[in-house]
Formats: structure tokens, sequence, C-alpha cells
């Protein structure tokens, strides 16, 4: 295996942080392509890979996406008109063995797959010196009539790519390792 | 922020494999705690951090848990006990946004947040040179019972980390892009 400086990616996980203000300039159609090939290799349970990304960066169509994405009611995520570009997630029907696992174990393992494939198009678009935000809370429906998703289909998350609007990378306010973590038991 | 050469990234995302196979070596205490800094630092939805960790190294409990996560019925799982290092992950309860969220949108964020904390401790441990493996099909009641976890919690995922038996990194059997990813509608 090529060999990988451990520190690199820990800094990757220190510098990736919710962006939520963008600079104007474009983001390069080959960063965009190398991010969504690290979505496809994600691993996921049975290698179901139950999912589907659209990138919506034609300009009129991602200000609609954007305006689906605010909440009126809540007043969040009135950035993401900002950013030139947004990924879409759709969760796909998994195969016969994650279906079956889902089942009988009672654990929606296509969400879990969702969240690995999503973490690793935000590492990589950090990666790549891009800022970007997972949005959880969006008119889901609307979203759906707006990209022509099949009213059957889920859509977990939206991504908002774009380079940020600061270099900041602002501290996080996580639980303590103790608080989180322990040995051997509970 | 520091700048990371991307490729860098690439190349974890492609080295992270399903490591089934693991050797005798002693997993050194220090990547152990780098790899849940890690976890410790993943994103989620409301910033809720809705998991505990629980590291399970000490042999005797660490045979017994890899009993539990090995399925005679479907006879998977078996090289469990190969891994001298299990990280259990317990989801916690989440903070009122994100339950409100995941009531109100219908999806279980903390799902997708456990998926994100568990790629983090995957990548952070291939980074550091680990064998790892997610497992999600297992006992969950003896593991619970094993690890004094209380009955009302859930355990989505167990991860094993050891050093690999091999340096082998397999081709990855993915849909293709095109399968995957389409351009401003579904």
């Amino acid at each position: 295996m090529t060999t990988i400086p451990s520190d690199y990616f820990y800094n990757l996980v220190q510098n990736r942080q919710s962006d939520r203000a963008y600079d104007t300039r474009p983001v390069e159609k080959d960063k965009v392509l190398k991010i969504l090939e690290a979505a496809r290799l994600a691993p996921s349970a049975f290698n179901a890979q139950p999912w589907r990304f659209i990138v919506v960066d034609e300009p009129v169509l991602k200000n609609k996406l954007a305006d689906a994405a605010a909440s009126r009611v809540l007043g969040i995520n009135h950035f993401t008109k900002q950013a030139p570009v947004h990924i879409v997630i759709v969760m796909e029907p998994a195969n016969l063995s994650s279906n079956f696992g889902s089942l009988v174990k009672e654990k929606t393992f296509p969400l879990i797959d969702i969240g690995i494939a999503a973490e690793h198009i935000c590492l990589a678009a950090k990666a790549e010196g891009l800022g970007n935000c997972m949005l959880g809370w969006f008119d889901e429906s609307a979203v759906k009539k707006l990209l022509g998703i099949p009213k059957s289909r889920r859509v977990p998350l939206i991504i908002t790519i774009g380079y940020p609007a600061t270099d900041e990378i602002r501290p996080k306010r996580r639980k303590s390792l103790d608080d989180v973590v322990s040995f051997n038991k509970y």
C-alpha cells in the first residue's frame, strides 16, 4: 500500500467544517468529477451502493434549488445561493442482502451508507480547497419536483460546494474524548 | 488553511477496504487514540454527536465480542477474532434540534451521523497503516449484554481494527460513474 502520512488526514478532518459563505469563483469541473469519484468509491453495507448523486450547477436551476433548501419558517440555510454547486444525494433501493439485513437487524443500512458517501464528498471537497456544507433540513418534495426525482425516492442530504469566502477554520465544538469514549465496557 | 495535497485523500479512499484477515501484531495505543480523535471530530446533524465509542482490546473480552459478531447461521464474520481491537459504536440520544429534524423530516439523522463517524474511524485507521472492517450484522443483544450497554440503546456498527495480514489492495467493485451521477436532473 502507498504510504500515506496520517497527519494529512487529521488536518483534513480538522479543516472540514460547515462552510456557510462562499465567494464568486466557479468550481472547476475536474474537481467536481474527482469529488464524485471519491463518493462512488465509498463503502456500503453489502456493497449495495444505494445512492445517486445529482450535481446541480446550472445557475438558474441551482438558485431554485437553493430556494427550496432555505427554510422561511426557521430562517436557516439562507446562504446556500452563494454556492455554485449543489450535490443532491438520492437514496436508491438497496440490494437484497442489504434489505434483508436492514429488516432482520432493524437498522436502515442505506442511511448509514449515505452518511459515509456524503462525508467522502465533504472531505474530498476540502482536500481540493473547496468549502462545503451538508444540509439535512429542506423541502424534500420541492427538491424532488424540481429535479424530476421519483416520488418513491428519499433525499437525505444536499451538499453545497464552492470556494469559501474566508480561510478561517473555526474551533470545533465537540464533546470531550472522555465523554464519548470508554474501554472494554459502556 | 493548511494546503493538503488532494491525491493523499484519494489514495486513502482507494486503499480503504474491508480487511478480513489480520496478523498478530498488536495495535499501538497512540494510534487508537488518534483514530478516536478523528471520530470525535466528525460532523453530525445539528452537532448532536449522537455516539459513544467503546474500544474493546482486552483479549478475553474481545474474543467473546468476536463470537457475538460472528453469525453461525449465515457463516459470516468468522475472521473477527484475528483483530486485536474492536470499536463498538453506540447510538446515543441526539439533541432536541436533531430529534425535531428527524421527526419533521422523517429521516433518522443519527444513523447518517454514525455513518460519518464510522468512516472517519476507517479512514484514520487506514492512514495509520491499519486494516479495518465495518460490521453491521451481529447479535446486538449479546453485544449489549457483554459490554453493559443499556437496553434502550442501539449498536449500529462494530469496526474491527488490526494490522492487515496482506498488503494487497483489491480492485473495488462499484457501479460506474454514469450509473450513479447525473447533472441538473435525476
